[in-house]
């Protein structure tokens, strides 16, 4: 398995990680696209939405209520925020194990800038 | 209660239906982003993200699960797609009925535009 996102929940690839419980793991995009721009990813590895069974279901919730939480801690609750999941090509998924991108911290733009 | 989407939900006012099961409906927006634009909410009013509670994370599957079956049948499961959820001000959350946007059929834009 050669995921750079199952290597970050290894603790092989180093991140700066803000939330972790049993079954998710969030942390720092490297590249922000906003003041506030954290990835959320459940251990499991989950190639991409298409990928997600209804036995995952309960990782959507973890997923979630981790981003409630971080939301929280980062101080965008109130202010807003936006979760982005991008699945295949067109969406720009660069990393093929699902992940989704919390952003917020100033006014977000289009949702998609043509 | 004057939820435009509990009147979309209840029939009373009219949308563009791709998707209806017991939990959730999906339907066109009115204002495209882009070839395909859909959204899914779940019929059970939650004004958003973050006041989504572990009570209602079958919900978030429910919604999942359609967006998976509603990307097969609008052609964009394999090209990609892109889902989003709006949550407060900073986000351009309009109406406070929770709802995520499906976005697909062209190559989409940055995460967040500035």
């Amino acid at each position: 398995m050669d995921c750079i996102f199952c290597k970050i929940v290894e603790g092989a690839i180093p991140s700066k990680k803000v939330f972790e419980n049993e079954h998710v793991v969030a942390f720092h995009d490297i590249q922000p696209a906003a003041p506030v721009h954290i990835l959320i990813i459940p251990k499991k590895h989950i190639s991409s939405m298409n990928d997600v069974e209804s036995e995952d279901w309960y990782l959507l919730g973890e997923i979630h209520s981790a981003a409630q939480q971080i939301a929280r801690e980062q101080g965008v609750a109130e202010t807003g925020y936006r979760l982005i999941n991008n699945c295949g090509p067109d969406s720009g998924q660069v990393v093929f194990h699902i992940h989704y991108h919390l952003l917020g911290g100033e006014k977000l733009g289009a949702l998609n800038a043509r």
